[in-house]
């Protein structure tokens, strides 16, 4: 199959490249190195030592031949995304090339007006060049779970539902009511493919996502294989943030009482349910969504995880409540439905317990690292 | 009152204009004259003959005193909106700048990212800036009734509703299924503008306006303050189209059997409506949606009154079925409520049948203006 992987240079892109090479698969990648751009300006870098492109794909071709392309590109270019998939016309699309930071996406109105324009407009570009060059293609797109919101307090379905109202019944799209703009563009994005899906027939997965841990998958032993970690306020998400504030000692900062309960799941999970999700795609004409994650945890029981884990490894790790800088509910009820992936065969390949192990291990290489970026992780961006 | 207009050269904006200065208010307007523009690449003209802003200010110096301002510029030019809303300090912020075409948008990939781009990055450098300058003004948002879309038969409440779902009850927004990218570009903006409101405390009425028709306003009886009145595929509605082409004898183009309902309101009681909005603000914090209309009828109904109404005129009126070139249901179930402005005092100012016929006798005026660009009144955009 050919599949091309929009953001390759990214957390999830680059082991899912893997990944589908390593499957036999031959892989187009496309990014414009914003991830690495936008990290920097946040002061921070990479936690793992990452390789440059270049590197990356010699390595490979080394190792796997010549089913690997990469270009570097945008997808605000539409004759750039255009010329790609008219050239590779790919199979399987893997859409992860969006501004993936709520904190980033709330920093100030450029930076706002930046999350839309690359993610809205780059999703357009995409989509129409998939329906002239690739109208049979199969669109997975990365969303998140944080498009439904946490308001309603209702349980969360995938995707749709069906509701009665005045006397009529009828399945329609649960409501979504993100909590950032970041989160926002992603729900104008699904807006859009479901409307491409009915207009042009195309078929495209809508991956809603919980939160994503970790450093290794089952393709990535190798240090030179290295996907990136994050670790800053605006890139690094719960776990991985705490991972890393433990392994150098500095308090794991919890928003709040650290009450909010989100799911989360393994980077290797993560690449498993992508990788499924290609092998098993719907039907023409049909947009799918899918909830992506494996256990819901609060934030906060998740920081006693890490603190119980690193102090059994010999770390000394404290829990240090700071202000919420969001905008949302301290608690609230929150059960979401996820049994599509199950019933297409995925189940959990990684506990939590044990990836945080594996990770602070990890992470204990790179302690130089970490402690050279020490004083960004917190930055305390406003909602506001 | 301080009110600014965004928007203010076309068809409901410069009848607003008059409406506000004509009651005493302060009325600064902005425009970028996109619409004169986008109009002329469909190769059509206004019916109506329409003075230039400059003019149009002129007259209305002359008349009013200088309760007027006037700038032209652009929502994507953050500055210029900034230094707007900055040096105004509106009460009232009228959004009609939006790129109004479901057809245009659907041309091609360039024009449904021109739409994405005017409308939603436009609401959003509108939103920021309000936010810095002005977060007690209301925000008056102009979207569309097409935002809901038709397709779940369901009755269509006021932006939200109450539903029961797995045991549990919760107002949730309605779900929105537009059926065009323009119609998706104001769901975008409604959520961003509902997210705001949330945010940053701002209040708005976004306002689901059904399809609009008439030349007239209470304020508008001389020639000289016409406002423009659209007959092309693109930019002319239903009515307005249909009162165009009896004009010239040309036969009313009913898309597929004419089934589909909609939403109407004389372009007199639009105007009515957003001013007893204006003088109706929402609570601070509070996103009100109101559906604005007056009747609904089926697109063929509407055909046959101007049929019936033009051949007493003396006009020649037939109607013939041309494919429709959206992808839509030929009917459907349409029941949506319009009770939030009743409550708030409006009944409907101007029956459809007399419109029409005050219509057909104003545009017989035009009648060589229209004949002028007989050729582009069917274009055939077609929705894939």
């Amino acid at each position: 199959m050919k599949i091309v992987i929009l953001g390759m240079d990214g957390y999830i892109g680059w082991p899912l490249a893997l990944n589908q090479i390593m499957k036999g698969n031959q892989v187009c990648g496309i990014d414009n190195f914003s991830r690495r751009e936008n990290v920097k300006e946040m002061g921070s870098q990479s936690a793992t030592h990452i390789l440059s492109m270049e590197e990356r794909i010699k390595n490979l071709k080394h190792e796997f031949g010549n089913n690997i392309d990469f270009y570097k590109g945008d997808l605000l270019d539409a004759q750039f995304t255009d010329n790609v998939i008219k050239k590779f016309k790919p199979d399987i699309i893997v859409h992860l090339a969006e501004q993936p930071s709520a904190p980033y996406s709330m920093i100030d109105q450029e930076h706002n007006v930046y999350t839309h324009t690359n993610n809205v407009i780059g999703t357009l570009n995409l989509i129409h060049s998939m329906q002239r060059h690739s109208p049979n293609a199969h669109l997975i797109k990365l969303g998140t779970m944080g498009e439904y919101g946490y308001d309603p307090g209702l349980e969360i379905p995938e995707g749709f539902y069906e509701i009665e109202f005045r006397g009529k019944k009828a399945k329609v799209p649960y409501p979504r009511l993100a909590g950032s703009w970041y989160h926002w563009t992603k729900v104008h994005d699904s807006n859009n493919i479901m409307f491409a899906c009915k207009l042009w027939g195309l078929k495209s997965t809508d991956i809603m996502q919980g939160i994503v841990y970790g450093t290794k998958t089952d393709e990535l032993d190798d240090e030179k294989y290295n996907t990136r970690f994050d670790f800053d306020e605006a890139f690094g998400t719960a776990i991985n943030r705490f991972c890393a504030q433990a392994v150098i000692g500095h308090p794991l900062t919890v928003h709040g009482l650290g009450g909010q309960t989100r799911g989360f799941l393994a980077l290797n999970d993560s690449v498993q349910c992508i990788s499924l999700l290609i092998d098993n795609p719907p039907a023409d004409g049909e947009y799918r969504v899918v909830n992506q994650f494996d256990e819901q945890h609060s934030v906060m029981q998740l920081a006693k995880k890490v603190q119980y884990i690193g102090n059994k490894l010999g770390l000394n790790v404290e829990i240090k409540n700071k202000e919420n800088p969001r905008k949302e509910a301290e608690e609230h009820y929150y059960k979401a439905d996820h049994g599509i992936l199950k019933s297409l065969g995925f189940s959990q390949t990684r506990k939590i317990d044990d990836e945080i192990e594996i990770m602070l291990k990890h992470l204990m290489k790179y302690k130089n690292r970490i402690e050279e970026k020490k004083h960004v992780i917190v930055k305390n961006i406003k909602w506001k």
